[in-house]
C-alpha cells in the first residue's frame, strides 16, 4: 500500500507507541514501574461509583451515552472550570477561554500544529523546549519534520544523593537564534519524566520571554495546578495574557474517560473547537459529566489536597527510601529532586552500560523501567546524560515498588565501571 | 497571534462545525430536522444502564475509569468484532485486521491522511468519492488543500415523487485521469446525506477498479452493516481485500461514547494503532467496554433486527408519508429513495430562492435543516442541483417531524418560480 508522509511516519515505531506497547502487555509477574497509570486510590474510586450510580437513577446516563455535546464541550462544564481557575489563579478567565477535548494529548497536537511546522511564505516555526528532559508523548506529534529547539538545563547537585535541573537563563541570550526559530514555547510543570516542578520564577521568565517575542507559551499542567495538584512544594498556579495550558482528568483518576482542558486566549480556544469538530466530531460525554458533578460541588479540591497529593507524596517517599536503604553505595545515582507528578528520575554514572542497553536486562530481571534517552528530543546524541537516566513511575504498591527497586539495584551493580 | 497553515484553516468556520454549532445551539421550540443524533429508542436505553449498573456491582468500573488500555483498544473487543465481521461478510478476518478509534469520524481523519496529500516526490494524491452527495465531515479532514475528485452521479427519476442516485460507470473509464490523482476512494452506504446504499454490484465495481489501480476503497458503514444495520432494501455487508471499513457505535445509540472501529489489511490497521497513540494516547473506554458485553452477549444482532431497523424504517415511512400528504401539489419535489440511515433527502426544483437563502427563512419559521450545497465536495458550483436539495433527519419523535415537515411546505411555497 502508498502513503502519504503524514502515514509513512507510521510505517516505524513511535516512542510513545512503543511505551503504551510495552506497558498493556508485559511479562507477567513484573514490577511495572514505567508506567503512567495513576494509583487506584480507594476514596476516588468510591467517588466515581457514587456519580455514575447517581447518574443512573436519575436517568442522564441516557443523555451521556446517548447524546452528542457540542464540539466546544459542554457549556456548563467550560462555565465551572473557568471560574475554578479564575479563582486559583486569581486571574479573571472566562468560558470562552476554555475548551474541552479527548485528552490533553489530543489537545496538545493540536497546539503543539497550531504553532509549528508550516506558515505560509516559505516561513517554517519550531516548537522551543526550554528544558530537556520533556514529555516523550510530544515527540512524534508534528505534522513537519525536524520542528523542535531545546535548550539543556542546568544541573545542580544538591548533597550526596539528589539533584535537580534548572532552565539556563543564559541561553536565551546566548543563543538568540531561537527568537527567529520558535513558532511557541512548551513546558511541562510538573514535568514528565523528571518531577521537576520549575519555579515560579523560572516561569515568569519563560512568560516575559514569549510575549517578548509575540509567540505562546504552552504549559502543559496534567500532574499539576490546580488539579490533581500533586505538586510537594510552594509553587504556584499563575496564568498570564500569552499562556495557553493544558489539564486533564487522567491523573486525577480517570485516564479511561479522555477528557482534558485548555485555558488560552479566546481565538486559540475557537481554533480548538473547529478542530475537535472536524476531526473528532465531537468529545466524549462520560468524563465530561462526571468532571460536572465533581467540579460544581466543589468536592475535588478536597480529593486533590487531602486525598491525592498526600497519597502520592507518601509513596515518593517511599520509593527514595527504598533506594536509598537497598542500592548499593558502590552505585553512582543520584534522583532528581522529587517534587510532583508519578515518578522519580534516577542518574546513574559510570556503568558499563547505557540505560536503554540495561533496558532489556532489567526487563528480564522482572522490572520495566523507561530510558531516560527518548526524553530529550533535539538534544546533541552525544551527550552522554541521556543514556544515564531513567523514569520510575512510584503509582504501584508498596511491596510491587520495594521488589523492584531492589531488582533495580541488583542489575545495577552488576554493571559498575 | 501567528498560526501555522493547519491553525490558519480553523480561522474560518468548517461545514461540520457550523452544523455541529447550529445542531447544540437551536432556537427554543424549534423543529430540529437538521440533527445526526441517533434517536432515544427506551429498548436501548434500558440496556445500557443494565450494562452500566453491572459494571457498577461487579467492580469493573474502577478498571474501565481509572486505567489506561492499548492504543490498539481491547485485544478481547478486537478479537470479538473480528468474529463478527468474519460471520457477517463470510471473509476471514482476524484482530489485527482491527483498529478502534475515539469515534469513525477520527478513524476517518486518519484514513483519509494516510492516502491522500503529500506522497513524497513531488507526488500529490487525492480522496475520489466516486459519487456525491457525500458526508460533510470529511470535506475539512486533509491536511493539504484540494484534495477530493469527485464524479456526479446519474440521477434516475422513479415515478412522480422519487429518484435516485448511481455511480456512473461511463465517468470511470471516459475521464481516466482519477487514475493517477486518486490515493484512494471512498464511500459511505448507506450515504449520509442521501440514505441512497449503492448497490452490491455498484461496490463490487469500485472494489475491482481500486484494486486495479491498487489503491484502497474506504467504506464507511455508520449507519450500515452489520450494525446498528439501518438498511431497508437487500443489499449485502461485503468485504474484500483492498478495503478499508469504518464503523461505529454512534448510530447503535451510543453517540457519547464515542467509539469506532474500522477492518482492514494488517499493515494499515498497524498504522492506525500508532497514530492513535500518538495523537490520543490511546481510546476511550466506557464504549469499547459497553461494546464487549453487547457484542460478546450476541445481543447486538437481535436488537438491529428487531429493534433499530424497524423503528427507522417505521420514521422513514412517516415522514415520507407526511410530505407526500401535506405538501401542495404545486412544488416542484421529488424525495431520494430513502434505502437507509436516518435521513431523508428532498430535491426541490423551480424555485425562486436557493436552498442556502432559504435556511434562515426555515430556521425563523422554526425549523432546521441541512442545506444541500456542503454534500458536494470538488464538483462545479455551476451546477444547480447543489443549491436545489436539502436533508432531513427523521429520528425525531412523529409529532415533531409533521410539525417540520408542514411548517418546511408552506415556506416552499411562498417561493414558488
Amino acid at each position: 500500500m502508498q502513503y502519504s508522509i503524514f502515514g509513512q511516519k507510521f510505517l516505524k515505531q513511535t516512542g510513545i507507541g512503543q511505551l503504551m506497547d510495552d506497558l498493556s502487555n508485559p511479562p507477567p509477574g513484573s514490577c511495572l514501574l514505567g508506567g503512567g497509570n495513576p494509583a487506584f486510590i480507594p476514596e476516588l474510586i468510591e467517588i466515581w461509583r457514587e456519580i455514575v450510580s447517581k447518574q443512573i437513577e436519575s436517568g442522564s446516563i441516557d443523555k451521556i451515552l446517548g447524546g452528542y455535546e457540542s464540539p466546544s464541550g459542554i457549556l456548563e462544564l467550560r462555565e465551572t472550570v473557568a471560574s475554578i481557575l479564575s479563582d486559583e489563579s486569581g486571574t479573571k478567565i472566562s468560558k470562552d477561554q476554555i475548551a474541552i477535548t479527548n485528552g490533553s494529548q489530543n489537545a496538545f497536537y493540536f497546539l503543539l500544529n497550531f504553532f509549528s511546522g508550516n506558515f505560509g511564505n516559505d516561513q517554517r516555526k519550531k516548537i522551543l523546549f526550554p528544558i530537556l528532559p520533556e514529555y516523550i508523548g510530544y515527540t512524534d506529534q508534528t505534522l513537519e519534520p525536524d520542528s523542535f529547539l531545546s535548550f539543556v538545563p542546568e544541573i545542580r547537585e544538591i548533597e550526596d544523593r539528589y539533584y535537580k535541573y534548572f532552565i539556563s537563563l543564559e541561553n536565551f541570550d546566548s543563543i538568540p537564534s531561537w527568537k527567529k526559530e520558535a513558532g511557541c514555547i512548551c513546558v511541562s510543570r510538573p514535568t514528565n519524566p523528571t518531577g521537576n516542578v520549575i519555579t515560579d520564577q523560572e516561569l515568569e521568565f519563560l512568560i516575559e520571554r514569549a510575549n517578548n517575542v509575540g509567540i505562546p507559551l504552552l504549559v502543559d499542567n496534567a500532574y499539576g495546578f490546580p488539579f490533581p495538584n500533586v505538586v510537594f512544594g510552594k509553587n504556584s498556579f499563575i496564568h498570564r495574557s500569552g499562556m495557553i495550558q493544558g489539564f486533564s482528568l487522567s491523573k486525577l483518576g480517570l485516564p479511561g474517560v479522555r477528557t482534558g482542558f485548555v485555558v488560552g486566549d479566546s481565538e486559540t480556544i475557537t481554533l480548538l473547537h473547529r478542530a475537535n469538530s472536524v476531526i473528532n466530531l465531537t468529545s466524549a460525554n462520560p468524563g465530561q459529566f462526571i468532571a460536572l458533578d465533581l467540579f460544581r460541588s466543589g468536592r475535588w479540591k478536597e480529593l486533590c489536597e487531602k486525598i491525592i497529593l498526600p497519597f502520592y507524596l507518601k509513596k515518593s517517599i517511599f520509593t527514595q527510601e527504598a533506594i536509598l536503604n537497598n542500592w548499593s553505595s558502590q552505585i553512582d545515582y543520584k534522583i532528581h529532586q522529587s517534587e510532583g507528578a508519578f515518578f522519580l528520575w534516577v542518574w546513574v554514572r559510570n556503568l558499563s552500560l547505557s540505560v536503554s542497553d540495561l533496558y532489556p536486562i532489567l526487563k528480564e530481571a522482572g522490572v520495566i523501567v523507561v530510558p531516560g534517552k527518548t526524553f530529550f528530543p533535539g538534544t546533541d546524541s552525544n551527550w552522554s546524560h541521556r543514556e544515564e537516566c531513567f523514569r520510575l513511575s512510584f503509582a504501584r504498591e508498596d511491596k510491587e515498588i520495594e521488589e523492584g527497586v531492589l531488582k533495580i539495584g541488583k542489575v545495577l551493580e552488576k554493571f559498575l565501571k
